[in-house]
């Protein structure tokens, strides 16, 4: 499998899931690709809940979808401030009316909750939010990594190998 | 105000916010109230978010709603687990059912949520996840302190004291 010279823009906030980013960009990078940290402000130094630290290198609403091949949400509680911020979710419909893939493990599904395009796909989530989820019109199922058209979720850090192998394959 | 004998149950998981439990459990005793530690488990101990232990007394499965006068709810990521775990949501509708208060703060409705109980009430709930709390059917707003009968919500450690008022005041 080889994604040399894909783009993908990776969407934190404080508190987000730190090896949900860390191991996905560490083997999405030895496969080729390039990941770009992407925040809801740009140069700010955004924290994971167990101190890994990125710097945001632009802000969700200067980003175009067309700079990049995949949208990658780690989970945790980044998500939950992701989804309050509207440059986030207008980026977050742009790509999904691009139809560029996004990937969101964990809590991120929460995210396409809130920019409206959970209902009527079918997803998985972090088991304590996957009601929310479903309450938002997804259909939600137990599953490690769930494929539907453009979105790709996953439920929590034991996923991440199939997370990343699904991200490897929707880009080839 | 005097809630002197007045017994309080404090539902906890792990990675509960710290403050949203030790704080009103300070009040409320000062106040003269009687707190107890109800959780999933009986004899484990529980861990907040910034470190805080406390171990469960009694498993909310054997708890009796008449035992008690208030069931308190405190947020962060306990509430995550709570809401997964078929005792917890059983002695939320049966204090529910027996009109008895139940006051949850930042992330804790959304065990109300998931007991069922959230459809039609007029609540608050922490910024982050109140879409998934009008997803449900309350009607949400953004106030420090939201009474609708017998459910007391508030949004974030900043309602403390407006949050704890109102369990002083329903205790009367």
């Amino acid at each position: 499998m080889n994604i040399t010279g894909k783009r993908i823009a990776v969407l934190v906030a404080d508190d987000f899931e730190d090896i949900e980013l860390t191991e996905p960009r560490e083997e999405l990078a030895m496969a080729g690709a390039e990941t770009f940290i992407i925040g809801i402000e740009a140069g700010v130094v955004v924290k994971g809940k167990h101190g890994t630290t990125v710097e945001v290198e632009q802000a969700a609403a200067e980003v175009s979808e067309f700079d990049f091949d995949l949208l990658l949400v780690p989970g945790g509680q980044g998500p939950e401030k992701l989804r309050l911020d509207a440059g986030v979710l207008d980026l977050v419909r742009r790509f999904d009316d691009a139809g560029k893939p996004i990937a969101a493990i964990c809590h991120a599904p929460l995210v396409l909750v809130s920019a409206g395009r959970a209902d009527g796909r079918r997803m998985t989530a972090y088991r304590g939010v996957r009601e929310d989820v479903a309450n938002a019109g997804a259909e939600v199922v137990d599953e490690p990594v769930v494929i539907d058209g453009n979105i790709i979720t996953s439920r929590n850090p034991e996923d991440i190998p199939q997370f990343v192998e699904a991200i490897v394959e929707i880009l080839q």
